[in-house]
C-alpha cells in the first residue's frame, strides 16, 4: 500500500479521505469546485485540500480579464499557476471562482498520491494513458467515481468507462451522470445528478486487513459508502441521488443521444410537442429494454425511469441538447445531419450519430435491429437508407 | 336488456359492436373521427355507423367558410344538421373533415341506443346529468371509456370520472388519457395515448347468460377486450397502449398540472433546462408516491414512468402546456399566477391551480403535506405563503 497514506504528515488526519479530481476541463473544474466546497465543510471526513490534475499548458490571459497583469503582459503562463494564483480556470471555466482549497497539480502521479477517492473527469481517450501512469502509485483501497458520460460500444460488446478505469487500476470505480450542464452547475443553478456506486463494503480495515467492525486496528478509516459520496458531491444547487446500478447510469448517458436525434427529427418535421414526448417515451422503453437485454439483472428499469441519469437527462437532451438541435436543423434545411454537423459544430462530432451507428452495428451482430425500432430508424436515417419523412412509418411498422 | 340490441334491423350485424361517442367538443369530435375511421375499416367487429351525441345549438356559418350557403345566408342552423351535411364540426373542430359514417345526433338517448361501447368525452360537470338521462336505456353489458382528463379530489377522497360514470350507469368504464392535444390529433399529427381497461372478462354470453366459451347461444358477441379497444382507437397517427391501471391513467392527467406549474416557476426564474428536468423528475416521483399511497396495489408505477398518460403527457405539459406557460409568465412579470390567469385566459381557469389546492387540502387531512415537497411548495406559492424564489429551498428542505 501507499506509504504516504497515514504518513507522519497525515497522521493527524488519519480518519479522513483525501480527494483528487483527475481532469480539469469545464466539467472537471466544476466537479472540483463542488467537492472542494464539501471537503472544506466536512473536515472530519475529508482532507479539505483537494488536488485537481491539470494537463499543463501555457495560457495567455487576455487584456480584458480581471486577472490580466501589466507586469506579465501577454507572456504565456502555466495554467496550474494561474488557477492556483487566481482561483479560476481562465481557459476552461472562465468567470467562475474556484475554492482556495482546490489545488491545481500538473503531475497526475503527485495529485493522486495518498488519495482514497479518485474522481475521473477527462475525455475517455485519455483513460488508458492516465491509468498506466498512476497504476501502482495509488492507495490500493482507493475508490473511483467516473464522471465520463456514456459507454464504449463495439460489435464485441459494451464496456463501461468506470469498469475500464477500475480494471486498469485494480480498484472499484462507480459512475456519476445526470441532467448536468457544466456551465449551469458552475453558476450554481439548481439540478440533480445520479451516482451509481456498488462495491463490496469493507468487512476488514482496508489498510491493515484487521477486522474493521471490531476496530482492532487504529486506522479508523471512515467508510466509503453511499453516505460518504453523497456528502462529497451534494450541494444545495446539485442534488445527488445514490443508486447501485452503474451500468444503467452509464447507458443512460449514451443512449439518450440516439433518442435526442429522433426527437429532433420529429420537431424538424413540424409534428409538435406530443409527437416529441412520444419519441422520448419510446426511447425510454428501448433504453430499458437494451439495459435489461445486455446487462441482465444488474440494470434496474428505475435508473432510466426515475433518475436524473435517466429520464431527466433524456428530457434535457431532447429539449436543448446539441444532438436534438442539429437533428431538427437538418430536417428543416433538408440536408443530412452530417452536413449540419460540419456547418454548425466547428469540427466537433455529434455523440448521437456515433452512438447510433455503434449501437446499430452491435444490435446487428445480435440480429436484434427489429427489436429496437426507434434506434434502428434513427440509424437508418443517418446512414441515408431512409428519409426523415420515413421515421414514423418505420417506428409504427417495427413497433414492439 | 335493451330490446334494440340484436333487433330485427340489427340482426345481420349480431356479431358487431355499436359505438357511440357522448360529447362533441374539439376532443369529442376528434375521438369520434378516430373511432369512425376504425369502425369503417373493421366492419366485422363494429357497426360502421358511429353516433356522436351533440348538445344541440344554433350556429351561423361565417361568410368565409367553404360551407357558407348563399341561400341560407346568416340564418342560424342546427349544429347537428351542419355536421351531418358538411361532415365538419364548424364550431368546435373547424377545418377538419369528419368521416361520413359519423352521425351527429341531438338526442343522447337515441345515440346510445343499442350501443355496447360508450365513449364519454364531455366536460365532467355534465356527467351526472347525462348519466341520469341514459340510465336504464343502454345495453346492460355495454362498456364505457372515459376520455375526460383528471380526477375529482375533495378532502374526503379522490374519485375517478370513469368510476363516476360506471357507478352512475351500472356498467364498467375504463379511461383514455395521454399526451394528446385535440387539434394536433385532428390534423393527424403523430402521438401516443394510453387506455386503461380492466373489467372482468365475460365467462358467459352477456346477453343470454349462457356459457360463452361453449358458444351455446347464437349471439356470438365479439369480446370487449384490450384487442377490441386497440382496434377501435388506434390509427397510424394515434398509437394506443392498453393497460389495466385506470387509477394511474386518471391520476396522471390531473397531477401533471401541479408539476407543470413548478416547471414554469423554475423556467421563469431563469434556472435552465436541467432544473426543469429535475422538477419533472421530482414530480414523477411524487405522482408515483401519491398513486401508491391512495390507490395501493391497483396503481402501477409504470403507468407514470413509461406510459403516454404518465411521462409523455407530463413532458408535454411541462414544455408547452397552459399551466407551464402561465406559471413562467407570472414569475417573469413578478405577479401572481391568478393575475396571469385573469390577464391571459379570457375568464378560463387553470386546472393546475385548482388541482394543486385540492390535492394540498386532501394531503393536509391526511397530515402528509411534508411527504410531497413539490406539490406542497407549488401550493404554498400559489396561495402566497411563499414566493417563487423560495421554491428550490422548499423542495430541498422537505426532500424525501
Amino acid at each position: 500500500m501507499s506509504p504516504g497514506f497515514l504518513s507522519t504528515q497525515a497522521q493527524a488526519h488519519e480518519k479522513r479521505h483525501k480527494v483528487t479530481v483527475i481532469g480539469s476541463g469545464n466539467w472537471g473544474s466544476t466537479i472540483s469546485k463542488i467537492v472542494a466546497e464539501n471537503t472544506k465543510e466536512h473536515p472530519d471526513i475529508f482532507e479539505p485540500e483537494v488536488h485537481m490534475w491539470v494537463y499543463e499548458e501555457d495560457v495567455t490571459i487576455p487584456k480584458d480579464s480581471p486577472h490580466y497583469d501589466e507586469a506579465v503582459g501577454d507572456q504565456p503562463q502555466k495554467l496550474t499557476h494561474i488557477i492556483n494564483k487566481y482561483h479560476e480556470n481562465v481557459k476552461y471555466l472562465p468567470g467562475i471562482k474556484l475554492p482556495s482549497n482546490l489545488i491545481a497539480n500538473p503531475s497526475v502521479v503527485d495529485a493522486v498520491k495518498d488519495s482514497s477517492i479518485l474522481i475521473f473527469n477527462l475525455p475517455h481517450q485519455f483513460i488508458d494513458r492516465v491509468s498506466s501512469q498512476i497504476k501502482g502509485k495509488i492507495v490500493p483501497f482507493a475508490r473511483g467515481i467516473s464522471c465520463i458520460k456514456g459507454v464504449h460500444v463495439t460489435d464485441e460488446g459494451i464496456s463501461l468507462f468506470s469498469e475500464w478505469i477500475g480494471d486498469g487500476l485494480g480498484i472499484y470505480c462507480g459512475a456519476l451522470s445526470g441532467a448536468n450542464i457544466a456551465s449551469e452547475i458552475a453558476a450554481e443553478k439548481w439540478c440533480g445528478t445520479t451516482i451509481a456506486y456498488d462495491p463490496r463494503p469493507w468487512t476488514r480495515c482496508p489498510r491493515t486487513h484487521q477486522q474493521d467492525q471490531a476496530r482492532a486496528c487504529a486506522c479508523r478509516i471512515p467508510p466509503l459508502d453511499h453516505d460518504t459520496f453523497q456528502l462529497l458531491f451534494e450541494r444545495p444547487y446539485f442534488l445527488v441521488s445514490m443508486v447501485s446500478d452503474v451500468a444503467g447510469v452509464s447507458l443512460g448517458g449514451a443512449l439518450k443521444n440516439i433518442v435526442a436525434l429522433g426527437a429532433g427529427f420529429v420537431v424538424g418535421l413540424g409534428l409538435g410537442d406530443n409527437a416529441k414526448s412520444e419519441i422520448v417515451r419510446r426511447g425510454l422503453l428501448e433504453m430499458i429494454k437494451f439495459g435489461k437485454e445486455f446487462f441482465k439483472e444488474t440494470v434496474q428499469p428505475e435508473t432510466f425511469t426515475i433518475e436524473s441519469a435517466g429520464v431527466a437527462d433524456l428530457i434535457t437532451s431532447c429539449s436543448s441538447g446539441r444532438n436534438f438541435r442539429c437533428a431538427s436543423h437538418a430536417v428543416e434545411q433538408g440536408v443530412s445531419v452530417a452536413e449540419i454537423e460540419a456547418k454548425e459544430l466547428n469540427g466537433q462530432k455529434l455523440q448521437g450519430t456515433t452512438t447510433a451507428m455503434e449501437v446499430h452495428s452491435f444490435l446487428k451482430v445480435h440480429n436484434m435491429e427489429k427489436d429496437y425500432p426507434l434506434f434502428t430508424a434513427v440509424n437508418d436515417i443517418i446512414e441515408g437508407k431512409n428519409t426523415y419523412q420515413d421515421l414514423l412509418q418505420l417506428i409504427n411498422k417495427r413497433r414492439n
